[in-house]
């Protein structure tokens, strides 16, 4: 969550227009951690705040692969974007509708890129930098140091890349702030 | 795997190229399925290869959410392109090498959008059709009847378009097969 809200929050950390639900009962899957993303970010107050931010500091993110997977790696380095996901460890999980402090209204966890969600994998688009052994260089993510690597995907821009699509509710927001 | 292959298969089901691994002892994190996709294809003999084809069919899918996050779609609507995130479940999780029998050479699993990988999560970029209560439409995936639903994003162009993304080994392939 935003480090910048000054909203009320409830004892239960709930801005008001948030909602939030039971988490089932017991867990469906599970997941391995394939390695740690290395950022120069070590607190939310430092990190950018958004992959858009993350893009324009330019800066380098290692995603560093354990190496029992290593071998997986084979091929990656002739792809100039990957799809990175990773595990939001420190989200909460329970939230149907969030209140980010910068968007004026309520929206759908499903609407939002938040890492809050029922599992937090985030998901970045990012230019390749290196390989190097078990570690690939890219730029550039918007997670804390440490933040633990789930996935590494070629980007194909044939069925990943669709220039003009829209998500209505954050042009709405947008013209709002430009009034 | 794809069906087509016609290559020897080992006792394990390995091919001649692949890799296999030992899995870690223990997970790191859970996942709790949201809802389950609804597709006509009800075995991989009839279900599109991979997203391009998927696509190409033009046919509708469900996301049936399950009620608990239906209030997280608020929003979803006004997307016109969403990020859907899904289990494979029949997947294996220890190939770090792959050789796909449509493919000349073995590749690095993070070099592919293989659905086997450590954690079988399949990501396809889907146009919305409609939201009805807690049904989201959409055109088209490529998964079985009843995959289990992961994760449902708003695909931003800003960040998520890389229409000059490339896949070197992927283009060499191409090259090779219209010789």
């Amino acid at each position: 969550m935003s480090s910048q809200n000054t909203a009320k929050i409830s004892a239960e950390g709930i801005r008001p227009g948030e909602v939030a639900v039971s988490l089932p009962d017991e867990a469906d899957a599970s997941i391995y951690f394939i390695g740690r993303i290395r950022t120069p970010w070590k607190s939310r107050k430092e990190a950018p705040k958004n992959a858009r931010e993350a893009r324009e500091t330019g800066a380098i993110c290692t995603l560093e692969v354990d190496p029992r997977w290593q071998q997986a790696l084979a091929g990656v380095e002739t792809c100039s974007h990957l799809i990175v996901l990773y595990w939001m460890d420190q989200a909460r999980r329970d939230l149907v509708v969030q209140a980010p402090a910068h968007y004026a209204n309520g929206r759908g966890t499903f609407a939002l890129r938040s890492p809050v969600r029922p599992n937090p994998i985030a998901l970045s688009v990012v230019r390749l930098h290196k390989v190097e052994g078990n570690r690939v260089e890219v730029v550039s993510l918007d997670c804390l140091d440490g933040t633990p690597l789930v996935d590494i995907k070629p980007y194909f821009a044939s069925t990943d890349a669709i220039p003009d699509a829209q998500v209505g509710w954050h042009q709405k927001e947008k013209a709002v702030e430009q009034r």
